[in-house]
């Protein structure tokens, strides 16, 4: 196909095509004349998992031509191409921490917080992961999230350490189990990767949104006359 | 007590407890001199439950203020308090979405998603709240995230409509059972009110770091060797 119809079923502006490979985001075609050049079925691919990469997790193009790159080298590896394309930092805000950063008059207690250890050096998130039996590797960033959260808490007077959080990661466990499920019945490397970015990444406001929604429907279950 | 033992107590400086009392968010103490004033207990829940909204959940001096007097109109309703503190729009970014807002390259298809309805009017937010029997006002903001997110994900070429949401929202519903619990214990209206605000805002990025450390579990489970 040409430029335009790759650009058309990829998603993505010619303009930005042509900025891809450039950069070498995506191989070149096979060239038809001085100016032209034939895509395949496999640009596409590698073009919507760009464009999920860059547009919906928020990778630098520099950081998605790393992803890209140790992707091919371990595409029969669903668990580390899963591992290289969701827990690759982003260049702009981290969606899982950006609540933290809008409010410019936080609360003392709040700000600062670091991962404090036990006498054993363990983390609230160690003993959290240690708990549920999950397998996580030690520089996931979401770890000084739930660790972060629980300084926070305490820090404002909420009773709470890593045992409040358990029946909550009962819950995560089974939401994550429905996640992998949606990416069984792709086997293309390159399409579960894509996908494994939308649901992941996109789905993060409609969870919290379904929690505030169930949160009023059980409120006024619970309380409403 | 004195204003510094409030300032302390209530975990904000004393130059913003004054701030708050010039804007009419805290009531005047007892004068005990031309230059002092002697506080009480409620002003320290009063205190706890502005740096609550303000500083958790994002919201302005004045919307701070109609949620403080609103609260008190309906001190004996734990449902409306409850709305009315996590229901008030915030000044800044609606955590939710916040997610939304940081790609400067989000694909074309994403862009500007409206709410889509059915022929009958219907949108994907109203079809998923019908099924699950969720008692929710017509205005809340997560209405809009929930149809969103699925014009968004369909916009990109995954097959997605309320129904894949049904699961995710019977999770959720557990998810909310246990905030309420949480705030089952406390009865005095303030102190609630500034618990609902902590537990279900700072919660969120933990329970989103919760789901990415269970995916990668689980990925390892099914796919690791």
């Amino acid at each position: 196909m040409r430029i335009s119809e790759l650009s058309r079923r990829g998603g993505v502006p010619v303009t930005t095509v042509k900025h891809y490979l450039r950069e070498g985001l995506l191989p070149p075609g096979r060239p038809t004349s001085a100016t032209q050049a034939e895509y395949g079925e496999t640009h596409i691919r590698r073009l919507r998992l760009i464009r999920a990469l860059i547009g919906v997790r928020g990778l630098s193009v520099g950081a998605t031509r790393e992803v890209l790159k140790a992707v091919s080298e371990h595409e029969t590896d669903p668990h580390q191409v899963l591992g290289l394309v969701l827990g690759a930092r982003p260049a702009t805000t981290n969606h899982a921490t950006a609540g933290k950063e809008d409010g410019g008059d936080r609360p003392e207690g709040a700000r600062n917080a670091t991962d404090a250890t036990d006498a054993a050096g363990t983390t609230d998130a160690d003993a959290l992961l240690a708990e549920m039996g999950w397998e996580v590797s030690e520089h996931a960033p979401a770890r000084h999230v739930v660790t972060e959260t629980l300084e926070t808490l305490r820090a404002l007077g909420v009773d709470y350490d890593w045992r409040s959080l358990v029946p909550y990661a009962a819950l995560a466990e089974r939401t994550a189990a429905l996640d992998l499920d949606q990416l069984a019945d792709t086997t293309d490397p390159l399409e579960r990767a894509e996908r494994a970015v939308l649901l992941t990444v996109l789905l993060e406001p409609a969870l919290l949104a379904l929690r505030r929604l169930a949160q009023e429907s059980e409120s006024a279950r619970r309380y409403g006359g």
